[in-house]
Order: structure tokens, then C-alpha cells, then sequence
């Protein structure tokens, strides 16, 4: 890990920004102990603080907003229309942590009186809650600079739970990263945290990153990012003395499934809203529609000429980066092996890392031959797969692996029981199924899912969008015949933190 | 993987029981496809017919008690009245999970109502469920017979949860497994579900559990044993093209600490209870106290002995197999190069797999030099570690890893503040704190937490004892605008199934 420079690029021109310099083994050995340390020591334990902490990094960066926008605008090539309702999410994301912190359900506060005539044997006093797992890792992601990255939702949950968090900032906007974590920094020492309590790297290569994994302080992974960044930390959390869980959310082609009787009577406002969750942020989001069914047929045929159309005659897109724009023009090469090109999908002129909106064109049926054609392309690039029938469909989506969503248009009343079978199958490999609309603009609310099977994410069992994603960095511990004194408020008799709680089986708040 | 046969063997003599043949390459094939069939099907989705298997299933165990507890007993040397309480509890936690499919609450529902006002964008109606992970590979314990066997916690909470189960029995008692699979499949057949939701692979090498393992349809693993098998199949999980989840309960050596008040109030009685929790079942036990701390000096010297004289008078114990005694030995062994041997420790004399209980003594600033102190001994051998003083026994204690418990005998009233700074350690490595008494005999309640950090399992984040078990075996599924008619019942309006749900962040019933 030698000491080494990276600049931040505009992919709006291409040219430099500014430069930074990638973290020294020393600053990651400091950031985990410290973590480690403010972990050990309890001082992320209290709520109050937690609490303080989430409001107070929320309120700081909707103050910072024009400063962050501006920065991340230009290290992006997002709009800033479209930042500025990022900088909202990520506030009312820790925000909403925040509250959940302040309500305190989320320890699951469970207790089993004692019972001295259970069977096999006599049945102590036990009380479990869930506690923070410990210094958390994680890794922005280049798509969501605010919402996914140094105070994004990973961040926000760990924090929540309690956990210190060490983030590795994505090299695409270490601008961003820098303004953001000062903001987080000041807020959590406003709150009285220890200095440990948060930390950002940065680095333009991967040892930092690795580094992070390996060290053995760190207790959890949270990345956002491409399957196979994703695998490669899952692998090697996998590989160390003493393995921890990677919550990687690695994307997916988010199918859509359009049905005759969907296409019949709302194909125009379909092909509408399709362009744009294709089109949006240039493409460039985990749940982006990557692959839509559609039946073969007239109707079918004008649907796609319309979306084709539509996507065609979209301006180029400013791509987050070369890389990104190189590896997209190489995953649609790809699929010209396999698909019909219907419109875009090369390098499109003009300064910068733009990329023309692509549409290519194959059949269901060829997804026994050619798996390559569900690959992720990340971008403003769409695959239609035409079937034949209900059997040619359902067959065509037996062959689909886990995915972060799927979405069905249909007309329940005249295809209630189609839908019903399309439902069985979607429901087995996605996080979240989407009916009538589209997978991109994910909510942040309790009953969110913003995960799925492998490969969409590599811990299908949690999410990592709405409240339930403080799951992921908690473990439980039972106290058997605990003297009061020691017992966690939330277990204590009274309740005196006034949570629900299940007591003998029952929830309560009692 | 040819086809072998195996015997099981009375480690009460060392003379082979009775041969079983090995399952075949087609007969892991059959079994995992059946199970993926029935997963496919939905056919384990109906919560009564789970709660007719797990019911059933409890009820057909206690009417073929006799047969079970005899053939057991030979089979393994544990005592009728041991695998009477074993059997109960593997009938109570049958049916403490079909209560828990009967409540419904598992299932987590959460709804969010739409919201249009939500900012920065419109909130659509989601609704969320925990579903079934998919077809459940469950490795037998050889320690557990009945209650983390065929049908022992993993097998109940998977089938609870509503995922197919593959058994691989474990060798050492394939007659045991063999009629509690009997009785679980009519229990299945008679409550309707398919063939593929229930099976029992025997084997005596490693290849079938390889096999099972790596099969693309198999989507989590229970397992419970040591940890180089545990560690083993966690590994080989991470390395399928598409991992999936291990839930390793590797065992430990739940250390408990005496502390200077407790020791001179209650020694004899501690004495009396630690002694009976080392030598139980041949302390066999994944929550035997392996590690006591103890005061230096006259009191803790008087303690030892006290102790080392109980265990050097008990009867020799039969061990489980030839294996079991013989890695026992070889642990001791190894033990004698770093710690003073007090009592027993060898093969002892007589028929069969007979083993000496033994008592070990060094310092606890020993653990700095000598960490394989505190290596699991999986039998009748308990070490104890004196320390000088609060310092040093807080040192000792941040060198101990994962552990599934940790005890502490005090006196509250007159060491408040050393308790407090011992549970603060103590829980930071424990999955379940202890007071005033010992880990072994785990209650099945809804608060139990049987797990920790690595390296007592895989899964710090979950319990393989207590009705969150069931939680391993579950992912959740969000439903977006969905039409009534597709939802779950557990996620319509009107709340058909009476169960708790989260609805706009409120826990409700309405």
C-alpha cells in the first residue's frame, strides 16, 4: 500500500478536479483501533448520543447543502436537480434512523420469566436484546455519492445500531466524501462521541479497502457496487481467521414483465414511464429495468419501436466515470454477440464520458443458450425478450437469478390468473416486486427491501434501504438471571425505556 | 463418493450396533431436487400444514419414545434418563415453533401506507414480509442425538420457517436417526405436504454433506459440531458460484468467573454446580464450562481441590465414540505442556470409550503466551485460570474470543462496580451472560440466545436455540402497489391473520 495520489475527474469534460491523497497503512490501522477502542469502551452505546449524532449530521448537511451539491455535481455529472433530492434522502435516511434509535424497538427486547415447573427442566430468567456487532466497514458506492456513500444508508444503520463506522469513500468523489465526512465528524463530536466513532478513508486503489476487511477489529462489510467488487470483499471476509458477514448489494436486471392485457390497454403509458427509469441518472442505479418481457407479436413489436424510439432520441448521457462508460460500451459489445441492437450504445461524441441510450432486442427462449444476456449493464441500456406464450414466460423466468427487484404490468381482473403464477415465481428471486410501475426511486420507509438472492446482494436474509437494514450490524445476547443492576435498561422490569417488548411470548409495552 | 456402508457402535462395549449403507451421489440428488420441488411448489407455505407437521411430528416422537430412547442410548452411551429429557425437549420444540407459525408473527409484517406528500419523492404503498430462504441443508449432532439432530432445533425452525429440510445424519447414531426420520415423514405425509419436504441422507465419510452443500438448490446450512467442521462447511458455502449462508454453532469454553465475594460466601455450593456442569452427559455439552477464573491464593487454592477431588471421584464417562475419546485425549495432552494436571485425563480402563474427568490449573496471564489454552476440550475437563487481581483477570478476560456463554459468580451488593466492568467485557464475546449459575442445560424460550462470535458460530447475528431460530431460515419480500388479491394474507387489509404488524412505524394488531 504505497502512499499514492488520485485526482477526481469531470466526467462533464473529462478533465481534473482536484487531487487526493489514498490512506497510508498507518491511517487504516488508526481508524479501525480507534473504532475499536470507542466500541469497546460502550461510547457508541447510549441512544441519546446516537440520536444526536444522526439528527445533528442531517441538519449539518442540508446546511452544507450548496457546498456539497456543487462539489458532487461536478465530480458526478449528476444533475443537481437530482443531487438535491439525494442531499434530502440521505437527511431524512439518518433522520429516520434517528427516530427508530429514539423509539427503541429495534433491540427486540425479549423476556421469558422464570418458570420453575417447565419441563425438561426448570426455566430461568432470560432476557435478550440485540446489541451492536462492532467497528463497521463500510464502502461508498459511485451511483449514490450522498445516499449510498459516506453518510449514506449503510453508514446511518451501522450508526444506529451502534456500531463505529470506518468508510472507504469511492474514488469518484473523493470532493464529496471529504465535505461530507467533516460534517458527520463535527456532528459526532458535537453529539460527545469518541474521535473512533466515524472515520472516512480514501484511496484511489483497493488495497486500502482490503486492508479494511482483513483488519481484524472490523466486525461487518456494507458495499453498494458491481458483482464482482462485491464478491471479491465477500470472498475475502470469507477468507480471514475469523470470517464476518459482507452485506454487498451488487445490483441486478431488475426484470419487468409486461402482459398482453397490461400491453393492450396502457402500452403508451408503459413505454413513458419505462424511457425514464431506464433514462434516469443515465442509467447509472441498482434497480434500473434491465430486462423487460414482452409478448411477441404486433403490439409487442410496436412497444418496443416505441421505448427504441424514445431512448434514441434522448441526449446522450454523462456517465460517472471513464471506466464506467468503458465498461458499459464492453458489457453492450456483448450483447450485440446475442441481442438485436435497436438504437444507441456506444460512446456518443462530445467531451466527457457520455453513452448514447441503448435498446437491443432477443427472445425469452434464449436465456437457455445464452445465461450472458441477464448480465448487469450498468447505464441507460435496456434488453427486451420477446415470449411466446404463458409457458414460453414462465419457462424464461425460471431461468432468472436473484435480483433487488421485479415488476409486473398487468390486468388483474382479466389475468388474475397469470398474475398469480407470475407472482410465485418473481417472489422466489426478488427482494421486491413492483406492480404497475417501475423499480428505480426506492422509498425509505420500515417496509422497504432493497435486497434479494445471490447475486443481487450476498446476504439475501436482510436489506439495505428503510429501517430494517439496522438488522444487519446487531447481534443478540440473553442474560440468564441478571441482577437488575446489570441488566440493559430495555430489559429491566418496568420498562423503563417504554418499549415493546415480548414478555412470556406476548408483545407488549407494559 | 462410492457406495459404503458404516456401523454404528456401543460405546458402552466398542461393539458395532448394526450396518447402514451410505447415501449415493443419486440418492443427495433425488433428495435436493424433491426439496427444491417443494420449495418451487410453495408447498411448505401454508402455515397449518407446518404447524400439523410440527405438531405431528412431536407427537409421533413421544409415542415411539421407547424405541427411540433404547436404541439412542446404545447407540451414543448416554443414560435413558437423558435421552427422556432430550427427547421432551425435542418434542417441546416442535411444538413451540408450530405455536410460533400459529401466532404468525414471525413472518415480521410491515406496511407502509402511500404517502404522495413524501419527501424527496412520493411514497408508494409497500408492505413486507419474511419468506421462506429456500430447501435447508441440517447436519445432525453427534452430541444431541434428538434435540440437535433429525429433528432438533434447525430442522424445527427451518420447517417452521417454511423451507424443505435435507438431514445428513450424524454417524454416530444412524439407528437413532433413522426411526426419528420415520416418524417425522409420516408426520409430513399426513399433513399433506410433499415427499421433497423432509429427508434423512445417512453417511459415514464426508462426501454426502460435500455434496449437499455445493447443490445449486440448497439455500442455508444448520450445523452443529466442532469447529474444523464447522469452520469447513462454512467455507466450502462461501466458495459455490452462489454462496449461501452457514449457521455454524462450533461449540467453546464458556469461561466463567468466580469472583473474590462469591467464592468466600458460596464456594461449596459453586463447587457442587460446577462440578455437576463439567461431568454432566460426559460434558459433552457445546455450553460446558471449559475455563474457570479463578482468585490466587487460599480460597481459590481450596476451590480447585474442592473441585479436582468431585471430578477425580466420578466414574469414568463413555464418551460418544472411539473419536470423540480419542481427540479428547489428544487435547489433554496437549493441555499438559501449558497447565498443571490435578486430576484424571486419560483413556480409563473398561470396555468401550471410557474417559477419566480432568482438572487443569494455570495463571490466567498465561493465556497471554498460550492462547491454545483456550482451545475447546469437548468432554469431562475443565481448566482453571487463577488471576491475581481485578486488572488481571480483565486482561485475561479481553484475550478470550467468541464464546457461546460466559458466567460470573459475584456478589452484587459488595462488587458492583467489578460486575459491571465484567459484563461490559463479557458481552462484547458472549451470545448469552450467566449469573450466579452454569451454562449447560439450555431453555427453549423465546429469548435464548445460543450463539456468539466467532468462533462459537458462523452467524454471530443469530441463534440456533429459542423460537428466533427461525429467523436464519427467512428473507424478506416487499410487495409495491401490489392488488389485494396477490398479497400474502399476512399483508392485506384488514389484517385476516391477527398477527402483529408494523403499519406506518406503529405496532398494531387492528
Amino acid at each position: 500500500m504505497a502512499t499514492t495520489s488520485f485526482a477526481s475527474v469531470d466526467p462533464r469534460t473529462g478533465e481534473a478536479l482536484a487531487s487526493y491523497e489514498s490512506a497510508r497503512p498507518d491511517d487504516v490501522r488508526h481508524a479501525v483501533e480507534a473504532a475499536a477502542d470507542a466500541h469497546r469502551a460502550g461510547g457508541l452505546g447510549e441512544p441519546e448520543a446516537r440520536v444526536a449524532l444522526l439528527d445533528g449530521a442531517a441538519a449539518r448537511l442540508r446546511a452544507a447543502g450548496d457546498e456539497i451539491v456543487t462539489v458532487c455535481s461536478a465530480e458526478t455529472g449528476l444533475p443537481e436537480a437530482r443531487l438535491q433530492s439525494e442531499l434530502e434522502r440521505t437527511a431524512g435516511q439518518l433522520e429516520a434512523f434517528a427516530r427508530v434509535v429514539s423509539a427503541g424497538d429495534h433491540v427486540e427486547a425479549i423476556i421469558d420469566l422464570p418458570d420453575p415447573e417447565a419441563k425438561p427442566i426448570p426455566r430461568p430468567d432470560v432476557r435478550r436484546l440485540l446489541v451492536p456487532l462492532g467497528p463497521v466497514a463500510v464502502f461508498g458506492a459511485s451511483n449514490f455519492p450522498l445516499a449510498f456513500s459516506v453518510a449514506g444508508g449503510d453508514t446511518a444503520s451501522a450508526l444506529a445500531a451502534g456500531c463505529p463506522v470506518v468508510v472507504k469513500g469511492h474514488p469518484f468523489h473523493p470532493g464529496t466524501s471529504a465535505v461530507v465526512a467533516r460534517e458527520v465528524g463535527v456532528a459526532a463530536a458535537e453529539a460527545g462521541l469518541p474521535a473512533g466513532a466515524f472515520a472516512l478513508l480514501q484511496a484511489g486503489g483497493i488495497e486500502v479497502g482490503e486492508a479494511l476487511v482483513d483488519a481484524p477489529e472490523i466486525a461487518a462489510v456494507g458495499f453498494t457496487g458491481s458483482y464482482r467488487a462485491g464478491r471479491a470483499l465477500y470472498d475475502r471476509a470469507a477468507a480471514r481467521p475469523a470470517p464476518i458477514p459482507v452485506y454487498a448489494e451488487m445490483g441486478s436486471v431488475n426484470p419487468i414483465v409486461l402482459t398482453p392485457g397490461a400491453l393492450a390497454v396502457r402500452g403508451a403509458a408503459i413505454a413513458e414511464g419505462l424511457t425514464a427509469s431506464v433514462g434516469t441518472s443515465g442509467g447509472q442505479l441498482c434497480t434500473k429495468p434491465g430486462v423487460v418481457f414482452i409478448p411477441a407479436g404486433e403490439a409487442g413489436d410496436a412497444f418496443v419501436a416505441d421505448v427504441a424510439g424514445r431512448l434514441g432520441g434522448m441526449d446522450p448521457a454523462v456517465l460517472l466515470a471513464e471506466k464506467t462508460r468503458d465498461g458499459l460500451v464492453a458489457g453492450v459489445e456483448g450483447l450485440d454477440r446475442d441481442a438485436e441492437r435497436l438504437t444507441g450504445g456506444g460512446a456518443a461524441d462530445g467531451p466527457g464520458f457520455r453513452f448514447a441510450p441503448a435498446a437491443f432486442r432477443a427472445r425469452a427462449a434464449d436465456l437457455a443458450d445464452e445465461p450472458d444476456l441477464l448480465e448487469e449493464r450498468f447505464g441507460p441500456v435496456v434488453l427486451f425478450l420477446t415470449y411466446a406464450d404463458r409457458d414460453d414466460l414462465l419457462a424464461a423466468l425460471e431461468r432468472v437469478g436473484g435480483q433487488l427487484t421485479a415488476s409486473v404490468h398487468a390486468q388483474p381482473a382479466q389475468e388474475g390468473e397469470l398474475l398469480e403464477a407470475l407472482v410465485a415465481v418473481l417472489s422466489q428471486r426478488a427482494g421486491r416486486l413492483v406492480f404497475d410501475g417501475f423499480p428505480t426511486g426506492v422509498a425509505v420507509t420500515f417496509a422497504m427491501n432493497h435486497g434479494g438472492p445471490f447475486p443481487a446482494t450476498t446476504a439475501a436474509g436482510h436489506t439495505s434501504v428503510g429501517m430494517t437494514a439496522i438488522r444487519r450490524f446487531q447481534r443478540p445476547v440473553a442474560f440468564q438471571d441478571a441482577p437488575e443492576a446489570v441488566l440493559p435498561l430495555a430489559l429491566r422490569d418496568g420498562n423503563p425505556r417504554g418499549i415493546w417488548r415480548r414478555v412470556n411470548g406476548e408483545l407488549t409495552r407494559d
